[in-house]
């Protein structure tokens, strides 16, 4: 393939939301002495986050960060659930999508991936979270771009051609890589190619995100290095 | 110091920006059949360079980014010096400031300094360019910014702001590392802190940057090692 630029999807994709938020769940809860259903509380977060941005989308909301929105959907989510956590514990949660550990091979196949490609996030957290996450978890990137620089979220498109126009890349020269379904479907709606990395327990032991098999010309890999490998590097 | 945020000048701080532009020139021009003065069109060209971005400052001309300027004063300097160089060769020297050599301290330099802190670009170059260049002179950074999110150039205030904003960095948590009186003296008079390399071969044996003295609180190395060294890195 003709690639130049690889976009990199970061939220279960480089790194594990789920045990990480679920262990500074618990362990907040445990300085706060609250009880909870930790990792079903976190999973009920998880989903409340793509209709959050959604209504950005759409334009009901104007846009705000990911920890604007995150904390609007964490209250919700703990008022539905009757959960009462002190603000300090709140605050440490939201500040924990910075502090998600990576995939055990996320930081050796960017390494990989980097020797032939432009590596750039383009994730719906901001620079900012992205800057302190991507230290806290050792991985390194050419480019940190975010859906911020398109003052909206993915899978709006111009979450992907701002990102794709910052690095002066034509989609044709792009790839697109995820975990996630619904992200490539909509890079390849614009002619970014798709390269889905299979990521089997983000969603915990019973959920697993489909292969978009449909999509022309889409790449499958179980790993970042294995991705690396079918691309040449 | 308490920083947090370690903001880069690129040109001339990185990278020799002036041997490299004129091995570019020579070997551009033989190909083309050309002779001329490539050390002084050299220097002429970069000499144009801040009041072209100043006008875009001063706002008697809009936001373009740095090839356009560049383009427009390459034209310039070629016709005031009577040299006629064909369009790929003019393009070939645009496309020159990303593939500048890098001074051979700036790699082992930067890699200390993110031990301790989050490095960023702060240049006038756009993102494409900063990403091409950075992979050119095989440099890495925690993030790429550029003066082109705020639509300015340094040393507008808003260059400096708006780069502190994208990384939730208050200016007292941050430091500018340049080669250039200039674009310190613009940081420090926003509450950043200072930090001088010396390059003394940026400009050729004849000229030499002076240091801003001046200055509170400013820091004064002779390379990016010796800077993370003082820095506690």
């Amino acid at each position: 393939m003709t690639a130049r630029v690889l976009l990199f999807d970061v939220f279960g994709t480089l790194v594990d939301w789920r045990s990480s938020l679920t262990d500074l769940a618990a362990a907040a809860g445990t300085r706060a002495g609250v009880q909870a259903d930790w990792p079903a509380l976190i999973d009920d977060w998880r989903f409340a986050y793509q209709p959050a941005m959604d209504q950005v989308i759409g334009g009901s909301q104007p846009w705000q960060d990911l920890d604007v929105l995150q904390a609007r959907t964490l209250d919700g989510v703990l008022a539905e659930r009757g959960v009462g956590l002190p603000d300090d514990a709140r605050a440490a949660l939201i500040r924990g999508w910075r502090q998600l550990r990576p995939w055990p091979d996320s930081a050796e196949g960017l390494e990989m991936l980097r020797t032939r490609y432009i590596t750039a996030t383009l994730s719906n957290g901001h620079v900012a979270l992205l800057a302190d996450l991507m230290k806290f978890a050792d991985l390194r990137m050419d480019v940190l771009l975010s859906a911020q620089f398109s003052a909206s979220y993915k899978p709006s498109p111009e979450a992907y051609l701002t990102a794709l126009r910052l690095l002066e890349c034509p989609v044709g020269e792009a790839g697109m890589v995820a975990a996630h379904a619904g992200d490539l479907r909509a890079a390849a709606a614009l002619g970014i190619r798709p390269m889905f990395v299979s990521r089997p327990l983000e969603w915990g032991p019973v959920m697993r995100e489909e292969c978009p098999t449909e999509l022309p010309g889409l790449v499958v890999a179980d790993s970042l290095p294995a991705l690396a490998e079918q691309l040449g590097c």
